[in-house]
């Protein structure tokens, strides 16, 4: 059957991957829980008016939209952004500012297939909204940082830049939003002549195009220095002054919280979202050239949804990336578990068998039941195949003095034990 | 702007539902690797050639279908049958028996909204492969127990049938699979009288009618003693005693398992999904009228799907469902965590505030930082509407000597610790 098969850019997570996925995820709940951000869940399809509104033509085009039975236009989410902001627009309106929220789930864009890009995909989302204050930045790089060395990757550089600096000196040339905008996208896509080319048609200074082209140059070395030299460039440009403080106010709260965190500056560096207002980051791993997370302030963008104006400040995490970088960090250990089969030797003390299972289930040990009704030599010889630690044989014989047998397969050693003894022996990694 | 609404069906679940979502996805996920289910993750969206197949035409015909961009006809999962079963038949077609798989996720129906019914839903599925035995059976209705069990459930009561017996009876009077499929339903439906007239119009023996009116109204009471009767009942039909035999076997291993269970047996009960061969059952609280979750065996499945022929017993729960019960019975404790707001008296001792929040989520606890510039006393004021339980405020005087001021907002009282003091303060509880 050809149907066989998960449809193009879908795929399946088999138990060792899906369990890496999962262990993500709960460090990313993990991580929400300790900043105080909250979860909600909103649903994988929404109308199509709301998810297409402020999307960016990329991925307006690149929707799953479709009719339901019933003739409405809906899509599958591209991204949580309009969902949250229709919730902060209406449900949550009058909640008291600030508030945190924390979203994790499946997304869908008809992108083209490629390493590490996949049509069905997951993100861990942060949201902090009401606060224009440079904490606010600060926490969000902060926690992307946190969720990264409690999954163990190593050597994560963090990319940093603000959109209010290129903006500042285009909107003071009087470069109109339309033209700012195709600027910043071209910037994203590090197609920097083009973008300096487009600037020059819009008739700017020459000083316009001088200042951009050494800005689009001035990335790496130390942070502090690098803002200093872009101070420096656009000082006649008042905005773009303010913006280069509030990234420098930033990225000194997040050195004095004692993060250890490896930052990078980049002057030049814009992302793709029209919403962004204000400081940009990106995550990555040297092992991996996509970035694991990616985020930013964007003040208009309740607004822009039809809410009050609120500030916030934001991030996504790809939970299948951060897969990836972990995979190619070899970052997750195999974790060796008590895991136990259970074998009754005949068919007569399988209830038995099931009553000592529950029994070290109450101590949160893991007991696979022999189902199969296979002899012990077979069921052992299974057991050995997956892996697993012990086996415990429930027999006549050691029954009537109320004890089983227990072998460790690992060691190959075996010792009959008492039924109330089983958890101690267990635990006892011996 | 009429996108502020979700889609009809859908819903948003807001911070106090979402943590019990999350809180029962824990809970199936733990009672998984008690009882060694490997985790899969499947894509929403798969093939409809695949999902439509075997699905029956309730489900079939309610299904959100539609072409990709690429012309594809696709449709968002409304089981997660055809995804286990497709991974099942390829991919996992050499995995030795038997394997044990969980997954869960979101489902979508194209159903007439109604209380408890969504048009996205979520689901725990756990599916035991390759096993015929009754301990296979009686496993799967275990850890549904211990799944209501562990989310607090009480009351909580197991309908179980085997639609064997029915079954084997039709069979014996020749009635065409076709008529008995329907049949299956109407009961399941509870449509008894026309179920019994579709019988007799099929032209079967007097003696089968009555058979089956007995049966139909042979329902709670002892199980045992019921399923005696339902033996003696049937017993000109060799394989609807055997049906019975079979269920019985599987109530006595479960009672021997030492499971506290309240089991009920209902004759004519039936689940509408033609595919199950054996045991059925769902779960049931006194304050619902919908199941928490449903299954049964259904060795004939992986086969009807192309795989090798592999005996096969599950069980689906529902997420929200459960999490409705444990509304009704007002299950969750909203527990008090020892949640901290920290206050930076002015702005330059913002990054010292930041500092130490780090220091406590290191140590798990929980804060949020004031990140709206506000006054102390505003900033207390908001931290005591969010029933936060401390507040720490870090000020220059008591920085200075090392030390911040802790509030116990619920007290109402304060004092000045040392900051390397303020872990096993909080931890106090005092």
């Amino acid at each position: 059957m050809s149907a066989f098969k998960t449809v193009r850019g879908m795929r399946d997570f088999l138990p060792e991957e899906a369990k890496m996925m999962k262990y993500i995820e709960g460090k990313a709940r993990k991580i929400a829980e300790l900043y105080g951000y909250k979860e909600i869940i909103t649903p994988v399809v929404e109308s199509h008016e709301l998810l297409a509104a402020k999307a960016g033509e990329e991925v307006r085009l690149r929707m799953y939209a479709f009719k339901d039975l019933g003739g409405r236009m809906i899509a599958l989410r591209p991204e949580f952004t309009p969902s949250v902001a229709r919730l902060v627009a209406t449900t949550l309106r009058n909640e008291p500012r600030p508030f945190r929220l924390f979203c994790m789930g499946s997304l869908y864009r008809y992108d083209e297939p490629q390493q590490g890009r996949y049509r069905e995909f997951w993100q861990s989302n942060f949201e902090l909204m009401g606060s224009n204050k440079p904490e606010a930045d600060a926490e969000i790089i902060m926690l992307t940082n946190s969720l990264m060395e409690t999954v163990g990757l190593k050597n994560c550089v963090f990319k940093l830049g603000h959109v209010g600096v290129l903006r500042g000196i285009l909107s003071k040339e009087k470069v109109d939003e339309k033209t700012e905008n195709e600027v910043m996208q071209l910037m994203d896509k590090k197609q920097y002549d083009d973008a300096l080319k487009l600037v020059e048609g819009a008739g700017v200074s020459g000083k316009c195009v001088a200042t951009l082209r050494k800005l689009v140059e001035l990335k790496g070395g130390r942070i502090f220095e690098i803002i200093e030299k872009m101070k420096k460039y656009v000082k006649s440009y008042e905005k773009a002054v303010d913006a280069a403080e509030n990234l420098q106010e930033i990225l000194k709260l997040v050195l004095e919280s004692g993060c250890e965190i490896d930052m990078t500056v980049d002057a030049g560096f814009s992302r793709g979202l029209e919403y962004y207002t204000g400081m940009i980051f990106e995550a990555y791993v040297p092992e991996l050239d996509i970035a694991l997370g990616g985020g930013g302030r964007y003040d208009r963008l309740i607004e822009l949804f039809g809410g009050e104006p609120t500030p916030a400040v934001g991030i996504a995490h790809g939970i299948g990336r951060i897969m990836m970088a972990m995979q190619r960090q070899k970052t997750l250990k195999t974790g060796e578990e008590n895991r136990v089969m259970m074998i009754p030797v005949k068919s007569e003390l399988k209830g038995e068998a099931l009553k000592i299972s529950q029994m070290l289930r109450d101590a949160d040990i893991p007991v696979e039941v022999e189902v199969m009704g296979r002899k012990v030599t077979k069921a052992l010889e299974d057991a050995d195949r997956r892996k697993i630690k012990y086996a415990i044989i429930v027999g006549e014989k050691e029954l009537n003095e109320g004890a089983v047998v227990i072998r460790n397969l690992m060691k190959r050693e075996q010792s009959t034990v008492k039924i109330e003894k089983i958890i101690e022996k267990l635990e006892s990694k011996s």
